[in-house]
């Protein structure tokens, strides 16, 4: 399908990304974006990111041949249920939410009579949230995952991969219990992590963060983000996220043991088996 | 102390960066190298950032009025009981190593007849080593940590801290055992957590990596620094190491309990701490 019209619901970071990507990347083309905020209705008129702004659900979507839900997961199913007589039978519903075992099962059964949904993770974001920080060029090179089921149409399927691959995007396909397991250990769990270090070093010593350098504040990063939309996924992921969780406690207490003993060779292999891996990383991003 | 001919003892990415930084914005002083290996001389005779370099103590050291040992902290005291004897008597002695409890009074009563040491620990450096990855502007901005103890002359740390700031550092002043401590938190914590993320992410699936975004490469980036450097520094600080470490594994065992009764409050909370914190960082820093 050559997608020409497009709604976006939700004008966040994602969102609003979304909508100056698309527009950046396929000038002709129609976006529409819905808010439900006055101040956000107000703040996306302003930068002009869509062609169609409106807090009219149906206005918004009729339309669309791609409607990218990106507002919170738990507010997604409502959302969905409220859109579904609204849009063309043959539309595509994706969405950007970053857990997807309950969502793609919940969201597929809504659509089951009209339209076609299929689950999209971009790994792409900032500790900033919000339209103000949205950027035309957040999915260049970043990582986007479709994650089908058996039920997804592979038409639609298709068609959502070439709409990230179309921003820029480096498309991964995984199924979606799959898909959260795996992003628990390469996103949630160092999300709680970084959290974490933070309170460890003022735990510390108030002052500390004071004499800390780049190592330290890259690995924090991430603990900047909106907590709110933070504790919702870990709360949604937190079947998935309990493994990774027991096994990084566990990583450390053996850490631990090899630092009484000042086991150095051991300690040494330990950081050698992270630092293989990890620069494979950096060949594939470079 | 008006230092004109400085002496950098170790051609690693410290040494090499202190010896560029130091030539940018002093160009009329002396900079003298040391390094004992044949390929890294060479090397540091091909980039041209010393007016001498030499496999010659005695030459490197004789004038100098600062001479920086840029060496792994355990091969520091056998270098300082060998220069002791060539080194002017008003001599000043500084360092970079990461750990500072036991170095400060070991070189400190190694130069107590002739010259004064002062302990200093840059926090700059990157997960890439040696000359080739040195930097002019390694200290721009950068917390530049000096850890007098009482026997320590106060001339000599004032003259220490102004050769920082002339780099470009933004010095702070730290007791020796102090400082262990909250580099523990602040730097040695979170490179081993750093190794476990990624060990813990390969673990859950081998290709886990391929899926990871921005957040994971922040968070895990200084995994990728030198093995046998880091393995060395995190032995070295092992006493002070156990107490945020242990904190670390109490916390993510707290965090365990959240999501296994799904306390979403709880955790949001836990996010708005460590978020509050950090967001204070980004303010000192930007």
């Amino acid at each position: 399908m050559n997608i020409s019209r497009c709604a976006i619901l939700g004008p966040g970071l994602l969102g609003g990304s979304i909508a100056l990507a698309w527009r950046a990347r396929q000038p002709t083309s129609h976006v529409a974006l819905w808010a439900r905020r006055e101040a956000a209705l107000a703040e996306a008129e302003r930068t002009g990111l869509a062609d169609l702004v409106s807090a009219d659900l149906r206005a918004v979507v009729q339309d669309a041949q791609l409607i990218v839900l990106c507002v919170p997961i738990g507010a997604m199913p409502a959302l969905a249920q409220q859109i579904e007589p609204l849009i063309r039978a043959d539309a595509i519903i994706t969405d950007v939410g970053s857990v997807k075992g309950s969502v793609v099962p919940e969201l597929s059964a809504i659509f089951k009579q009209r339209g076609h949904f299929v689950g999209s993770h971009p790994m792409a974001g900032s500790e900033r949230k919000g339209l103000a920080a949205a950027r035309a060029d957040l999915f260049e090179n970043a990582v986007c995952l479709v994650t089908p089921d058996s039920s997804t149409d592979s038409e639609a399927a298709a068609a959502v991969a070439g709409f990230w691959e179309s921003l820029g995007g480096r498309v991964r396909t995984l199924a979606p219990l799959l898909h959260d397991e795996i992003v628990a250990a390469v996103s949630h769990l160092p999300h709680l992590v970084a959290a974490a270090l933070v309170q460890v070093a003022v735990a510390t010593e108030a002052q500390a963060l004071d004499f800390s350098g780049p190592g330290f504040r890259d690995t924090t990063r991430v603990a900047s983000g909106p907590p709110e939309m933070w504790a919702e996924i870990l709360a949604e992921n937190r079947v998935a996220l309990a493994a990774p969780l027991h096994a990084m406690i566990e990583k450390l207490r053996n850490v631990l043991k090899l630092l009484e003993t000042a086991d150095s060779p051991a300690l040494e292999r330990f950081l050698t088996e992270a630092k293989t891996r990890r620069d494979e990383l950096k060949k594939h991003t470079k």
